[in-house]
C-alpha cells in the first residue's frame, strides 16, 4: 500500500482564494487575524473537516496546524499537536495581531481561553475579540460553488420525497414511516449528519409529525415540536399510528453534500378538515409571496411581518408556527449548519444579500388534524425572485391513494 | 385537548436525591454552587432534556429556570428566558457562592461569560471555576438505575447484532450494509443520537469498515478511521464493495435508552489471512483478561499497559489500534456520551470505581484484510470481574455462511 500525501485544501485555487478574500474582508474592520478551529468553519474554509487549526491574517496567506492527519500537506501546513506550538509558528511568520478573533460562540470556554493564552504568550498586547459576526456574515452568502452543492442536495432531497408515498403501509406508526424514509435517504446518498450551531438543538435525521403530536411542546428551537420517543431526545415522532383524517408532516435531513437543504411536505390519510386544507394553501401562498419579493436589500423582519399578516388575514394566526407553543420565526439561513444567517424573525436585523440560502417554513398546527404547510429552500438572486431548490410537489398527498 | 403540566424531574424521588447528593459531594471541595445548562448534564441530573438552567448549591435543593417548555413544573421551577433573570432568583433564594462552577468545557465561551457576568451582577465577589472535573467524576459512576438503562441498551444492541448476517446480500458495499443495520437498529428502538462531549468528534450512527479502508486516517479521535463518504464527514464506510478475503468491522450506535452501549463485532467474506484470525483471538483474550482483572482501585493506565503488552507478546503491536495511524487508547467510559471517564490510555490518571461503565476495544488493522477484534461494554463491580453487557457472539462470522 502506498501512503501518498493529500492536499489539505480540497477547493480549487480560485474557490479557495474567493473564500479567503471574503473572510478577510469581513473580519478586517474588527480584527487583525482569526483563529479557526470549529469543524463547520474549517470545512467552509478548506473544503474538508480535519483536526487542527487555521490562522487567517487580515491580509496574506493562512497557516494551518494539524493535530492529527499529518498526511495532509500544502503551503503553510505543519503538524502541531498543541495550540501553543501553532501560536508560536504563527507569531514567527505573521505580523502581531492587536485584535485576534476567536470562535467565542462555536468553541468551548476552555478551548477559547487556552487559545487566548497561547497567543498572549507570543503577542503580550493581543486583545481577544469574537469571530462570530464575521463568520456568520461570510458563511451566509454562498459562493457559486457552494450554491451548486446546495442545489445538488436539493435534487437528491426531492428524489427521496417523491418516493415517500410508496413507503407507506397501512397501520404504520410515525416512527416506522420515518425509518423507511431514513433508509431511502441514506441509499440516495444522505450523509445523515445534521449540523446545528450552538450545541443546544439536537435532532436525529429529521422529524415526522402526525396528528396531535405536532402540538406537543419540545425544548428545541425548531419550528415544530413533537414529544419524541424518549425524554433524552424530546422532539419529533412519538410512535403514534398514522390515523385517517390526520396529516403527516415530513421534515427530513437534506445533507447530501456537506451543504444541506431543508424541505417539508405534508401527507394525509383520507379526507382532512377543510380548515387544514385551507391553512396548507395559505402556507404555499406565503412561500410564493416571500419568494417573489425576496431579493437583495429586503429586511428579514419585513418578510416575517408579511408572513404573519397573511396568516392573520386568513384568520389562522392562532395556529401559525404552532398552536400550544409558537415558534418565533418563519425561516432561517442554512448551509453547512441548519441555523445560519439570516433569521426571518420579528426583531431580526438581517438583510437579504445575493447568494444567501434561506429555508421558509410557514407552518400551521390544526388541533385534531395535525401540522400542515410546506418548507422550501431558496437562493437569493440579484434581481429576484428567489430560486426554489427543493422541488417536490407541494400539494397534500394522500398516502392511501 | 387538555394541556396538563408535567413534572420537570422525571426521576423517582430516591434516584433524584441520590444524583443530587453525589453531585454535591463531588463539587463541594472546589465550589459553592454549580450552573448546569448542557443537554447531557441536564439529562443526567433530571432524567429529561429541557431548555433551561439548573443551579445546584453545594447544599440544599436545586433551582430550575425554563427558557421554553413552561408546562414543566416542580419545586424551585420557574420560567426565565434569560440567564440574568435566573441568576437574580438564585441570588434571592440561595446563599452567595464564593466559587461558582460553570461548564467551561461543555458550554461556549460566550455562554459561560454571559453566565459569569449574570452571577457577578448578583454576587460581586464570585469567582468562576470549572465544573468539568466534578461532572466528569460524578457521571462516570452510574447509579443502579442508570446501570439498568445501560443493560437495556446492551440487550437491544445485541438483538440487532445477532441479525446482521441476515442483512447481507452478495455484492453489497459497506455503506449499503450499514444502511440496513441502521434501519434494523432504529426499528429495534435505537434513538440514533450519538452524543460526544467536546464538539470535535462527529459520527452518524456508527462505523462499518471493510478491507483497507480500515487503515484510512480520520481526523476524529475514534479507535478506527475510515475515509468516509464525503470530506465533510471523513470517517467510516467509504462505499467499498465487501470483497472475499476481507473483514467487515461493525461498530454501530447503541443509544436505545439515552444511555448507550458500545459494541464492535467482526464479520468476513470467505477465508481470511491466518494472522487476522489470530489477531482477532488476541483481541478477545485482551478483553477477557482486562474484564477478569478490572475492579475498583485498578489504574486505567495499567489496563492499557496490559493490553499493549499482550499485543506485543503476540507480535502484533504494529497492527494494534490501527496500522497507518494508531489510536492512543484501548477503552473509554461511556453513558450519556461516548467519551466519558475513565480513559484507558497510557497517561490516564483515572482509577476504576464501582459502577463505572467502560467500553474496551482492543482492535487490529491487518493490511490487505481489514480490521479485526471486538469491543464490549463492561460494568465495574465491587469485587470484580467486570460484567459484560454486550453479549453478541464474539467469533468472526462469515457473512456468506
Amino acid at each position: 500500500m502506498t501512503h501518498t500525501s493529500e492536499r489539505l485544501i480540497l477547493l480549487s485555487d480560485a474557490e479557495y482564494a474567493l473564500r479567503l478574500e471574503r473572510l478577510q474582508q469581513a473580519m478586517a474592520p474588527g480584527a487583525d487575524g482569526m483563529l479557526v478551529t470549529d469543524n463547520a468553519n474549517l470545512y467552509w474554509l478548506t473544503g474538508r473537516v480535519f483536526a487542527g487549526y487555521a490562522y487567517v491574517p487580515a491580509q496574506g496567506a493562512a497557516l494551518y496546524g494539524l493535530r492529527r492527519c499529518v498526511h495532509l500537506e500544502g503551503p503553510g501546513v505543519a503538524a502541531e499537536r498543541k495550540i501553543e506550538d501553532f501560536a508560536a509558528r504563527v507569531a514567527a511568520e505573521c505580523p502581531a495581531a492587536g485584535r485576534l478573533a476567536l470562535e467565542m460562540d462555536a468553541a468551548s470556554y476552555a478551548a477559547v481561553e487556552r487559545a487566548r493564552l497561547a497567543f498572549a504568550a507570543q503577542w503580550p498586547d493581543v486583545q481577544a475579540v469574537s469571530a462570530t459576526g464575521a463568520l456568520r456574515a461570510v458563511r451566509a452568502v454562498k459562493t457559486p460553488v457552494q450554491l451548486d452543492m446546495m442545489r445538488l442536495s436539493g435534487v437528491r432531497h426531492e428524489a427521496v420525497y417523491r418516493r415517500i408515498p410508496r413507503l407507506y403501509r397501512p397501520g404504520m406508526s410515525d416512527i416506522e414511516l420515518q425509518v423507511e424514509i431514513e433508509r431511502l435517504s441514506r441509499l440516495e446518498g444522505c450523509l445523515g449528519q445534521f449540523r446545528v450551531a450552538g450545541g443546544e438543538m439536537e435532532l436525529f435525521m429529521g422529524s415526522i409529525l402526525t396528528g396531535d403530536n405536532a402540538d406537543a411542546p419540545s425544548p428545541y428551537d425548531f419550528a415544530m415540536g413533537g414529544a419524541g420517543m424518549d425524554p433524552s431526545l424530546p422532539v419529533g415522532a412519538d410512535g403514534s399510528v398514522i390515523r385517517p383524517g390526520t396529516t403527516v408532516m415530513v421534515d427530513m435531513n437534506g445533507d447530501f453534500t456537506g451543504y444541506m437543504t431543508d424541505m417539508t411536505r405534508t401527507f394525509c390519510l383520507g379526507a382532512i378538515a377543510p380548515e387544514a386544507e385551507r391553512a396548507h394553501e395559505v402556507s404555499r401562498d406565503i412561500c410564493r409571496r416571500l419568494a417573489e419579493t425576496g431579493r437583495p436589500g429586503v429586511q428579514a423582519r419585513d418578510m416575517y411581518e408579511t408572513a404573519i399578516a397573511m396568516a392573520r388575514e386568513a384568520g389562522l394566526e392562532q395556529y401559525f408556527m404552532g398552536h400550544r407553543q409558537h415558534a418565533g420565526f418563519v425561516g432561517h439561513g442554512l448551509g453547512i449548519e441548519i441555523n445560519e444567517a439570516p433569521v426571518i424573525a420579528p426583531r431580526s436585523r438581517d438583510v437579504l444579500r445575493e447568494g444567501m440560502c434561506i429555508a421558509l417554513e410557514p407552518k400551521f398546527v390544526i388541533p385534531g388534524t395535525g401540522a400542515v404547510g410546506i418548507e422550501n429552500t431558496y437562493v437569493v438572486r440579484s434581481e429576484g425572485p428567489m430560486e426554489c431548490i427543493t422541488g417536490a410537489p407541494e400539494e397534500i398527498i394522500d398516502l392511501e391513494k
